[in-house]
């Protein structure tokens, strides 16, 4: 830890801001992700303000020291993961939503609001804020604008990049730049707006964001359809798809997910069950819109089919896939989830191919998927403390990607690439690719302090 | 003309690819934007293939040639005009559609691909892609993705941007970049795409682009209100939009729009009407959607509301829209096209004012609206032949861009920056901004050899 370091950042910053006692610090150190290395912050930074972030990029641009920038470390990719003796700089005191206006549907906040904080804000005016990761209660607006966050609405309403209006952003020289708009359209010049959601805080800090609102729809209604097979229930959501419809939502859950949330919870699942497929309309009707999609399912061989008649019965067959992960979890301690996207026409191969990975290497691993949008999270089931296992859980990782790419898909749906699939960002996008990509990073930050190490 | 770029053009090229006469390539000089430069093309290269793209551009590279790609010439800001001495790089001829996927709802096109004959293709197989440019008879689809351009359908469908999935592009040196992907999500590395979507050109080449579609909606019905004053029709716009309402079209034209169709067409719309508000819905009940939206242009000051019964009705109701630019034009022959967007709330502020700079300048500006964007097409009517008069109505064009920003607008909702906007981009967007973006161009394009003289 340097003393200049600290003295220069405490020059412009609150005393409770600059957190430097080891064993807080070290508490910043890395988000939820397995398999990626983290170093010691030298300092915390937790600044209140725009020109407390300007003050800290300013420092470390002068010192050359590495800033990581933080939302909640709910992440799964490594992103958010400490360098040695770097600066972390949280945003989650920056936690204030500035607006929410019902007529031109926006809301403008300060990058340490809370996902669900912001959704409950709209909803109280008839307002929606769809994007929806599984880590909704706790994972930062700015958190999802760095990895471009999805969820379990995307089938319908897209992803976080589809919300983001125009941003205000601290570059790695401390500059204010202000992109996009708060109009509904807009097309002048460069979109630096969506260059910089997903770039995982490598090329600037977001400080404040216009998002996007739709008009809240109406609660959905969910249908559980078992299948005897994954294929069938793959074939079954092709079919959905083809035929026009637009669920709100559309998951899959693999026989390993099931039987793992089946021993944990006791929730009396068959176990002839092969996959299980979740479904729901949003719609004014859907009721009707589910009978047509629960007809879809029987002609692709389901089994049971139960809509769900109210809110209640809804919650009640989406309690599975809520549980999905952490019954995961509980079969060997860890676990490795992956987040390969392919084009929802090959999901079935996808699912197939994860299988025999999982043989190959006596792993247990359990897919639970967006299946409407082909992006599956395979999640490798895995006992940290046996090296051998370890190392079987982390190839047959590597082996899905690759799975994924051949099958004309990408390494990632909407965890981002981070510390964990920076090998393989190359592979997916080529050389000319990774060189542009390169080229603009060091375009914004030419010492490369912002989150060095990530992407690539 | 050198003849040394034009052999090295042709030494790559089929012989029909290279046109050099000059009576010929003038006629690629200008798209159809007033008041822009246009200089003379030493030669219009019409490729087939990408590697003649290629071919094109290693040779502008060498050579240090500027290059203008084009579409159909139907851009509304001189994007597309040539320089003096430039390669035209005339996509037009590539224009297959290589592949429609009504599983993975995406098509793979070729630029040349006119919108309404994708639009057709992905019909007949029951999907629908919406970004509808009043060109889009004519227009590319890689003009469309070149300019991000809107259209009628954007309230409800968005813009070109956010059905460009994925893109294969040719670099200023002649090297293929591809961006992107062809799954429903991912987020692996910086989203280029993006980058490329609006960039006019200036970044690279689009040979060959991945289009997320929708399924096929319902046939929009159709609904006018007639409205008393502007102000009245906007409080309306504000009202459906508060209330959560998603037409597939809300449209908005002033009093001056409406006698000059009156005069052209004789369509009998009444004098006493100020503004006229078209909307529709593609929902499953229409009906019941357009009664509730016109309950509320009464509330807001309706005088006549009209709900067509059926489809034949709802393009009678369409028809003075589409007269309105024509209708326009002839008043006094020449006409220059804005698109000012505002934050929907300030639509009423920004017609108002157009009305004082109209007054002013003693000049006819008829405003259309994609109201429910707030998006305007403030439309200045001139009699090119007469200097002082053209010279107003460029002024008149530029304080309605300054209105525009100063009621948190921008200078270009869906047609671009090309030449027409040039100084205004700056004010839009600061000077760092527009550091990075000019920072970027110059990472892709070290020699400023693609597209020069446009955006900044």
């Amino acid at each position: 830890m340097s003393p200049t370091l600290v003295e220069r950042l405490r020059s412009g910053l609150p005393e409770e801001a600059v957190l430097t006692d080891p064993d807080v610090t070290a508490s910043y150190s890395h988000d939820m992700a397995s398999f990626c290395e983290a170093g010691r912050p030298a300092a915390v930074v937790l600044p209140r303000t725009v020109e407390h972030v300007q003050h800290t990029l300013r420092t470390a641009h002068e010192l050359r020291v590495p800033v990581v920038p933080q939302g909640a470390r709910t992440g799964l990719s490594g992103a958010a993961n400490a360098s040695d003796g770097c600066i972390v700089l949280s945003l989650v005191k920056m936690d204030r939503i500035l607006e929410i206006d019902p007529v031109d549907r926006i809301a403008v906040v300060e990058p340490g609001v809370v996902n669900a904080t912001l959704s409950k804000a709209v909803g109280e005016q008839g307002l929606y804020y769809p994007p929806d990761p599984s880590s909704w209660e706790m994972c930062t607006i700015g958190g999802n604008i760095g990895t471009a966050s999805g969820g379990l609405c995307c089938v319908k309403y897209g992803v976080t990049a589809e919300y983001v209006l125009g941003l205000d952003v601290v570059l790695a020289d401390g500059r204010l730049m202000s992109t996009g708009r708060r109009t509904a359209k807009g097309v002048a010049g460069y979109d630096l707006t969506r260059l910089i959601v997903g770039s995982e805080g490598s090329l600037g800090v977001v400080v404040r964001a216009v998002l996007a609102l739709k008009p809240q729809p109406p609660a959905q209604l969910v249908l559980a359809a078992e299948f005897g097979s994954a294929a069938e229930a793959c074939d079954a959501v092709c079919r959905i798809m083809a035929r026009g419809h637009v669920p709100s939502l559309l998951e899959l859950m693999d026989r390993t997910t099931l039987r793992a949330v089946n021993a944990m919870a006791g929730m009396g699942l068959p176990e002839s069950t092969e996959a299980l497929l979740l479904a729901a309309f949003d719609t004014p009707e859907p009721t009707a819109d589910l009978a047509a999609l629960g007809a879809l399912c029987e002609a692709a061989g389901a089994g049971q089919v139960v809509p769900a008649d109210d809110l209640a019965e809804s919650e009640l067959l989406l309690q599975a896939r809520r549980l999905s992960l952490t019954a995961l979890e509980a079969v060997k301690g860890t676990t490795m989830i992956d987040d390969v996207c392919v084009p929802r026409s090959r999901l079935g191969a996808l699912i197939e191919g994860i299988e025999r990975i999982a043989d190959r290497h006596r792993l247990t691993i359990g897919v639970i998927a967006h299946a409407g949008d082909g992006n599956t999270h395979p999640t490798v089931c895995f006992d940290a403390s046996d090296p051998d296992e370890s190392r079987r859980a982390r190839a047959s990782f590597d082996e899905i990607m690759g799975l994924g790419l051949e099958l004309g898909g990408t390494i990632t749906g909407e965890h981002g690439v981070g510390v964990l699939k920076k090998e393989w960002l190359a592979r997916e996008i080529g050389p000319v690719g990774l060189e542009m990509q390169r080229a603009i990073k060091k375009t914004f930050d030419p010492y490369g302090i912002l989150n060095p190490g990530k992407l690539f």
